[in-house]
């Protein structure tokens, strides 16, 4: 099962891609899509989906694994990335892709074993558990990967997010 | 000109089109989208940008004009309709119609003259600017009628809002 993994945002949307079977992870692809700082939302959120749709088109997922939102600080931040998400959750359902959520700590939870995990540790796993020679760089892609890596490892355990997850597995 | 109001997000989104010249507004059609709450995000976002879609196909605006977003309480709410005003810019930018960006003091300022006014004077106005019999329900379609009605007359005394408005006017 391939599973694209999407860490959301505005000027940096970190994406991988990462092959699943017999209780194994494989990475395939990572990297991110950007925007820029000086035009319109509008056109940011045009060029993130739009890219999204040529990512799915490329990569062929069989499903995507985005992260919840949760804000606890920077409110203005938050309103931004919910954009991104918004057209994100766009593009997957339009390409027909299943989509799964997950929070935060069901990552680290799923990534590490500790849902309090540091972000260190997480990235850390992530490396071995896709046998890396180093950390995937930048973060985002590296965030998306565990995203990834967590679906797999929910997927395989039955640790269902929401009502889709359960009619797809 | 034809200017499409736009009440952003998640459950119900109201719009309101006008026609603005020679200093007097007219209302031509208002309404709601609605999405059930039932159903996954990704799909209710798909629907929202869908049906924006086929109401920009068939009203043929020559502007958008809608609200920013800002929150002082219930951010949960804020980031779900976020997401919805997020595919709302897309859309627009999608089928290419100019987008305006309005504050909700900037719309009272527009509207009644007098930017701290209450949600009801607005209304009020509304209905009296445009000729009604009745302040237009739900709220959300008068609100987005307000919104039409904040870009005409910003655009007449040119009190632009953001980059896009200065070239296009």
């Amino acid at each position: 099962m391939l599973i694209l993994g999407i860490d959301p945002g505005i000027a940096t949307i970190g994406f991988g891609l990462v092959a699943s079977g017999r209780g194994q992870v494989k990475m395939i692809r990572y990297g991110v899509i950007t925007t820029p700082a000086g035009i319109p939302l509008s056109k940011r959120l045009f060029q993130i989906e739009s890219d999204m749709e040529t990512l799915i088109g490329q990569l062929h997922p069989d499903a995507i694994s985005v992260e919840e939102l949760f804000f606890n600080n920077n409110i203005t931040t938050g309103i931004a990335v919910a954009h991104g998400r918004g057209v994100i959750l766009y593009a997957a359902e339009k390409c027909g892709v299943p989509l799964f959520e997950y929070t935060p700590s069901q990552v680290k939870q799923a990534v590490v074993g500790y849902g309090k995990a540091e972000k260190r540790q997480v990235m850390d796993m992530t490396r071995r558990l896709l046998k890396l020679d180093a950390v995937p760089r930048p973060d985002d892609a590296a965030d998306a990967l565990a995203l990834a890596i967590c679906h797999a490892r929910s997927a395989t355990s039955l640790l269902q997010q929401n009502p889709e997850a359960k009619s797809t597995v």
